[in-house]
């Protein structure tokens, strides 16, 4: 049940609440009475973008390569496929939303993988009977508490919202910014005098979700392939940490729990990112839409189409976002989460309910560290799905 | 540090005692002087094969495919494709090494992951101040104590030697069989009247190391496609399980891990299985080789070489093994495990050092539990590397 700041697909599963979707883009056969599961964050939307570009993003891995375990002998992260480092560099030069120079890259088997590693490399060496704590600032992403206890760890626990957290004891602050579920942007929180340690998951900080508004460079960043670019079924994701013993124990972690990282997601993942990277570079526009531009334009259109529709609707709200100035489109922009963070108008206690109503299944409120008027549902379905849920979404009455 | 049966890369990383080998089977620049690293456990030797099967095994994915997060929806394990589950079963029914009926499969990012999980799965689900022993039988495999001390989990800790145990106290044991290091079949040999768990590590339970003389059918079994086929940098390993309660917390572990396995990795796993059973299948005798057949002649031709060099030495013994009827080949045979587990001959103190004068670098006996007379190396190197180290092991002399 965890992702660092991606949704999971957990809940459909440990709640048995629907049929999860297949790794399919044909139509679905929605009907009035069918059930949308918007609870998770599977990324599917993207995907009308690699099909135009199947042949550009193809690998073909014959039988007898990639076997070794290892990858780069001189790198501390010695699974992380050299191309894969190269490539990830540039992608964040491309875009600058991250500072690589003079950081150290740690590939990992999800950002999830990453997450636990950040914890166990910044956690004391000294295990004692107090566990670090581990705070967010609520609403949080749901499945960091899972993630924590999961390990039943002597080194960290779970200790909730970031904002109440009163005391003078060492901690460790994940500041996930975008947030999920709410897409607002983060800053630690914690106000104590005690040592605090940060781990900033930055899943969503691309393009199409937000704009990039500043080159971050903080101690410890986590990204995900899957968010960047669709693909959660390669379950890459990567880490820039600033100091070397950090990222070496994240590296030991990564090693300890999986001795490694996929190579056939890591190749495939490097070709996709330099299709992205060329496609700037190269930049014909006659030929085909960029991928930013193409997920913005995406995202945009969705979430006109979806305030529309919750305007309409008289029974949610929305988050309003400022409007900023991206660095990497130069122009002034708004921001499109990956998810709508509802909350029901006065008079209505439970979101989840509301929507259960029209047949569409969101993640509930509590689930986020705040109550039942709130709702998550993800923006990132299959075009189907996501327009029925609107048309749905639009004739909701207050009862 | 943690591979379930596996030997990993771990200490040429952390110790920096060598350059490690990279992904390549070109030939390798061996003079005299030049240090071989027959510490680690990579399986390049059956690169041979694949190299004359690349065709058949290519896989090709293109831009667009296995971006969800889902496999099979219907099943618990939800990250697992249903053509690898259909191909493990397939291979295993060929082989006879393991019975799949009525049991549950569950994928992970090598057996590694899979050994944490059944850890996870089978300890006492009430955490208390007393985490629960696990045991294995000295020489035990390397890397099992690092996998735990790593978590520092408060539901199980390390508690070493099975044989040694005397405490009046519920146990997971795990039984490795063959065994990493010294190539011999195991049973349990905890001797309490304490409920004991079990855990089967059954990595290199494959036709070319060992006689396949009896169909596997114990609660807890954990296999892994590195040392099965040699493909280690895919990261596949896989459980079979009875108990399905046991199957889902393993699966979930995995979930909150990983959010899943490679689908790139598991897509690949499934077609180079498939080509293995496809094999056997369709015999054709004149065209080329099985797998296993040419996978156990190339182990026999390498004990060969190297039992005789080892006598020649008057340095070193090598254990012996029974032979034994196997059900697969339908033949008698040997074992010719994937580590040879040197012992020095009387008068001579630490094997790691005798070797280390040849510039081989084996692994302590240390770090198995026993003492310096004995130290493991791999068997399963590059064809030049094992050449020059036998050449090297038959001039070995007593100083």
């Amino acid at each position: 049940m965890v992702v660092a700041n991606s949704s999971s697909p957990s809940d459909s599963i440990n709640n048995n609440c629907f049929p999860c979707s297949n790794d399919t883009m044909s139509l679905s056969n929605l009907s009035n009475n069918s059930i949308i599961d918007a609870q998770k964050g599977d990324p599917l939307a993207f995907g009308s973008y690699w099909k135009q570009m199947s042949d550009e993003c193809t690998v073909v891995i014959k039988g007898w390569e990639l076997m070794s375990y290892y990858s780069d002998s001189s790198n501390m992260c010695w699974f992380m496929l050299p191309e894969l480092r190269d490539e990830i560099e540039r992608l964040h030069h491309l875009v600058g939303n991250a500072v690589t120079k003079d950081k150290y890259i740690v590939v990992g088997n999800g950002s999830s993988q990453l997450f636990q590693a950040a914890l166990f490399a910044v956690s004391p060496s000294d295990v004692s009977d107090h566990p670090i704590n581990v705070v967010v600032t609520a609403p949080y992403y749901s499945e960091y508490k899972n993630a924590i206890n999961v390990l039943h760890s002597r080194m960290f626990r779970w200790a909730g919202d970031a904002t109440l957290y009163d005391e003078n004891k060492p901690y460790i602050e994940v500041v996930t910014s975008p947030n999920n579920p709410d897409g607002t942007l983060r800053v630690p929180m914690v106000n104590s005098l005690a040592e605090g340690k940060l781990i900033h998951d930055l899943a969503y900080y691309w393009p199409q979700y937000t704009p990039i508004n500043y080159e971050a460079g903080h101690d410890i960043m986590l990204f995900t392939f899957s968010k960047c670019t669709g693909h959660a079924g390669s379950r890459i994701g990567w880490a820039i940490v600033k100091d070397i013993a950090v990222a070496k124990k994240m590296a030991t972690f990564v090693q300890s729990s999986t001795m490694g990282v996929s190579k056939e997601s890591q190749t495939r993942a490097a070709k996709i990112i330099a299709v992205i990277c060329d496609g700037y570079q190269n930049f014909k526009s006659n030929e085909s839409e960029l991928f930013f531009e193409y997920s913005k334009r995406l995202m945009r259109e969705r979430w006109e189409k979806f305030r529309g529709a919750i305007e309409q609707s008289m029974v949610f709200n929305v988050t309003k976002y400022p409007r900023a100035h991206c660095n990497f489109t130069n122009e002034i922009s708004e921001t499109y989460p990956s998810f709508a963070w509802l909350k029901c108008e006065e008079g209505i206690e439970n979101s989840h309910h509301c929507l259960r109503k029209l047949n569409i299944c969101g993640r509930e409120g509590e689930r986020f560290g705040v109550d039942s008027k709130y709702v998550r549902i993800s923006m990132l379905g299959i075009d189907d799905e996501f327009n029925e849920m609107v048309k749905r979404l639009s004739n909701a009455k207050k009862e």
